[in-house]
Parts: structure tokens; sequence; C-alpha cells
């Protein structure tokens, strides 16, 4: 894939909503706006993290806030070009390319229309190999890639432009302001250098999504199973299928928080499976002890289809397959399990490795 | 006054806190801080508002917060005059004048400071004449003139340059910013010509917190009633002279918000007064009917010494003198009862005009 075309965002947005782990947001929502920016503005191209020079300026976009908003308040054509360069206005220096902050059904596709917009090539990457809650869990914090300066652009078209003493105070400070925005903002962050990029970024995440998407697709073409080949694609690990029989779920601190409850069907009949998530799947229990964990990927997808389903889309009575698959090894390391392990989300456990 | 020297703050700050009607911080820390950068990098010029050519750059800074933690959390030396900088880098253009946003013990000084630190005049004069809880609330708004570009700086170095549609989000927005800052910030803000800040600041109003203080300070040393010298000098009504029985006081949404009681001493023996706040007095009650209210200044001060007490200060037992005096006339205007008059704040009353 060297361009990206309006045919091709349903399976990009499709295989991100699997990499969202339950959050990253909608990929009906995320399609509808590739394809509109896409055909206004024509194809963009994409290109592997190899061939981004040393000297580019990159900017990664995403949408930050609650995914339950999110679905309800979409920002505007304009809006998605905004927080990109609002930050460049900042920096005074031209952009060259766009980046994904995180893969997602909305995340993934987010900067897809930013870059048709703004004319710029799409990296093939993006900051986590997934999705995560916060904005410092991005790879580049790991390699000392300060998230500020961030801009953040509502819907009304208010913005704020923050530099920050380190990359947690950079998720307070533009956390609150996204909730005062109304619980989702555009957001332009992680300024780098081409060189910089190379070395911190999850390569090549856009086409692992394309291809993912294509997988599901043809597997349905050929009433062969969906979800097998994902988890095959992906090394991941089968957990659980099972029947939603409880979400507990409410918007508090910007986030979309809760926990799931499952009850087995077919071979894990009889057992019950606990997800508890922020934005993203974060821990899976079942029995009382946790089988799945953050760093690594907690997907929940159709039993059926292979459908993503994210968390915010959870509801009474749905039949899902939950699976776990390695993520980024550098998550592992102490630092990016500081960042982003169990532990940091108030789980008292080691992290459970695929 | 052609300029302030360490020796004129202690008047200026005993003044401006009789002009923040409870609010605008503590005089005795504004006083210090102010005493510090003047004695560190000398006098500050003070130019009347005629004086201001028309292309000045001129810039409002002041202390955003509760004062309830502004007391405990000073702002550094440095911190001062890098609000009013980090605006200047972000609109390109060389600051040339310094403006106070409000009156009051902390916020008549921090500008003097600011100033003295940047090596910028100081403009006689602030935004509202007296000092309000919200930073739409200033005269410049009623000439059009945008709170944002906004610059608000925080004690740990985190900084946010806003740009906002209007300038109620613009207090929405740097709000929580402050309240996530740890409720105090350095504020930069209604960057204006010297043309808007001619016709839309309140002039004077430093000469007239050092007139308020010496005259004090005079009546004190000659045995006179500073308390009827300071009434007398702003055209004012007393209200009340009583002993504060309650206090209720709690700091929510990032203001100091309460309720004073004051029972009755002297000629007011029987009577109750309640006086409303949110960082200023807001309105002061006598047998359930509103005597004084918003846009006009509401003052508290101890009944012998004429030393103001600011809301945060009230404390049960002292002996407090209440009057009211007339706001700058431009707040009775529709406009300005929109913005600051008492159905703003909640209170289905009309004015009450001194």
């Amino acid at each position: 894939m060297r361009t990206i075309t309006a045919d091709d965002v349903v399976d990009i947005a499709d295989g991100a909503a699997i990499l969202g782990t339950g959050g990253g947001g909608d990929p009906y929502i995320g399609r509808l706006m590739a394809q509109v920016a896409l055909r206004e503005h024509g194809p963009v191209e994409l290109v592997s993290l190899p061939e981004v020079p040393d000297d580019a300026q990159v900017v990664t976009v995403a949408m930050m806030g609650a995914p339950t908003v999110m679905v309800e308040k979409l920002p505007s054509a304009e809006q998605v070009g905004l927080a990109a360069s609002a930050l460049t206005d900042y920096l005074g220096r031209p952009l060259t390319h766009i980046a994904c902050a995180e893969a997602g059904g909305v995340n993934s596709l987010i900067p897809v229309a930013a870059a048709a917009r703004l004319g710029l090539p799409l990296i093939d990457a993006d900051g986590m190999g997934r999705a995560f809650p916060e904005i410092q869990m991005m790879m580049p914090t790991l390699y000392g890639i300060t998230t500020t300066p961030l801009a953040l652009i509502d819907d009304k078209g208010n913005r704020c432009v923050m530099d920050t003493v380190d990359n947690a105070w950079a998720e307070r400070l533009a956390r609150t302001s996204t909730i005062e925005m109304g619980c989702s903002a555009m957001l332009g962050s992680y300024a780098m250098s081409g060189t910089q990029a190379r070395e911190s970024l999850v390569p090549d995440t856009l086409s692992l999504c394309a291809e993912l998407g294509a997988l599901v697709r043809a597997a349905r073409a050929a009433h062969t199973d969906p979800v097998a080949a994902v988890i095959n694609r992906m090394s991941g690990r089968h957990l659980f299928t099972g029947k939603v029989v409880d979400v507990e779920r409410r918007t508090v601190t910007g986030f979309a928080r809760g926990v799931a409850r499952l009850t087995g069907i077919g071979d894990d009949l009889g057992a019950e499976l606990v997800v508890r998530f922020q934005n993203e799947s974060l821990v899976a229990e079942r029995g009382g002890v946790v089988i799945a964990s953050v760093p690594d990927l907690i997907c929940t997808v159709d039993h059926e289809s292979g459908a993503a389903v994210t968390t915010e889309g959870l509801r009474f009575g749905q039949r899902l397959t939950v699976f776990s698959a390695p993520s980024d090894p550098r998550w592992h390391s102490e630092a990016g399990l500081a960042l982003a392990g169990p532990r940091y989300f108030g789980y008292d456990v080691d992290p459970v490795r695929v």
C-alpha cells in the first residue's frame, strides 16, 4: 500500500478497531471522516518509517476524550487538520509528515483525514502499536521525546497550546481542558524529527490494520472463521467466548471507565470472564485470576463476524470472543511497564505476557 | 507618583485590598512580592492612561485562582514575568506596557513585580476598578477586546496559551487549567493597543490605591477614624458595623465561595448582616433584604484600623465595618450588568446602586 484511497479505509478502520482493544474510537465514524477528506482532497501518500528523512518535522494527531462522547460529537472536517497546523504555527517550522498517535477505529483514520486536508504524507506507524487511554503512554515517551508543545482544538473553535514540565503533566492539563471542551478534542502532539520518529514509533501499524481488515472481510466472504484468522495473524491467544451479561460504564474524569461480565458459551460454558476498562480493556479475569493484562492487547470481537466491539459499544447479550495478543516488546521494559503496565492502572498484579 | 519604589508598595497594597472587595489577594503577600522585585530591579515607571501611545502593546497580568490557595502557594519571582512574556512570544510583538487586570492586595502588586522584572512601564489603571472573580469581567470585554490569546503559567513551569471563541470560554478553559495547576496560576491576558487601553481601562487605580493606603496610615497616626476617611474618599456608604459570628467557606470550582454572618455592634446592635462571596463579596443582606450588590463595591474592613479583611481572612469574632462604594459607572450599563451584575451570579435582584 503506497497510497490510501477512500476504498482502503474500510479495511483500515476495521483492523484498527481490533488493535484499539476497545478504545480508539468507533471504526464506522473513523471511516466516514477519512472518506470525506479523501474524496475532497485525493489520496494520501503512505511512507514507511525507514523512508522518513532525518530532518522531517513529524506531528502525531489523534482525537482525545471519552469514546462515549466521540461517537456523538464528531469533529468537523476543518477541525481535523487544525490541531496539527496550530502546533506548527507555534513551532514556527513547516510540518512535513503526519503520524498516528495510536491505533484505533477513529484514531487510525483521523490522521488519514488530517494528511489529506493538509496535503502531507502519512507515516505507516503509530505511537503505541495499540490504543492506550492516556497521552503520555506513547513509545516516544520512552525515548525522551516530549508530548508538548501540544495543541488541542475543540469543535467550537477554541484552541490551547501547552508546554509542560513532563509528559504526565501534559496528560493532566490536556485532559482537564478536553473535559471542559466537552469530553472530546483534536490533539496534535509529540512534534519530532524524522530521526526520532524512526526510532520511537511502532512501525507498519496502518499496513497491519489494513491487513487485519482484509483478513476479516475475506474470511466472511469464504465462510471461514474470521476470528481465528485474526488471532493467528496477531500471534494471539484465545481467552474466552461468551455472552455479555452485564456492563457497568460511566464517563468519569474524561474517560469511559467500567467493567464487562461475560458468561461462557461453547467450550467456555459455565465459566465467567470479567473485563475491566478505561477507554481500552486493561485486564481480563477468569475465576478471579488475571489471565491477560496491559501492556499486551485484550481484544473483544463479535464471535462470528470478527468485528471489533469497542468498550462503549458493549451491550447485554452480545456474543463475543475475547483474545489477547502481544504488544510491541518495548512495552515490557521496566520503563514501559511503569508507563502502561497493570500497576500504573491500579491493578496490583504482574503483567501477563502472551 | 511617577515611579513606584519599595517604599510605596505598603500603601498601594493596603489601598488595593480595600478595592479588592474581599478578593484580589492578601495585601501582605502582594507587598512582599513587589518589594522583592523592586529591590532587585529598581523602581517602576508609572504612566497615566493618557500618556500611553496609540501603538503601545499592553498586556494585563494577574494571579488567577482561589485566594485561599494563593496565600499558601506564592508565585516564584521568575513566574511573575513569565505569563506576560509567554504571551508576547505568542503574539510575536514586543511588549511595551504592563497593566493590572484588577485591583486587589495581590493583583495590584503582581503587575508592579512583573513590570520591575521586565523593565517595562506600568499603566496607572486596571481592567475593573475593583476585583471580580472571573476573567471575562473586565471593562475591555465591554469594548470588544478579547481575553485571548492568554497565557497561564504555574509554579512548576507548565504553561498554556489559549485562543478562545469568546471571553466566557477563556474563563472556562483558563479556570479548569488553573484548578489542575493547583488552584493558582499567573495569567497574562487582554493584549491590546494603547488606543484600546485608553478607552477601556479604569484610570488612576494605582494612584487611588496609594491614596487610600496613605489615608488609613495617616488617620491611624493622627488617632482619627481611618474607616470614615476611606468611606469619604470613595464616596461610599456605611452599611454595617458588627462582629463576625459565622463563616462558611469552601473552595469549589477553583473559587473561595461562602457566606459570612455578622451581628451588629454600636448603632447596629440587634441587627444582622449576611455577606455572600465568590472570592469577592457579591451581595450584602440585612434582614433578608439586599442592601448592596455587585457591580458596586462591598468592602469589609477592620472597624478600628481600617485594614481590609479579605474573604479568606474572615474569622469568627472579628469586628468589621462593611461599606459599599460606587463602581465605574460603565458597569451599570446593560452590557456591564450582564457581565457582572447580581443576576449573573445567581441573585435574582436588581443591582443596588450606591
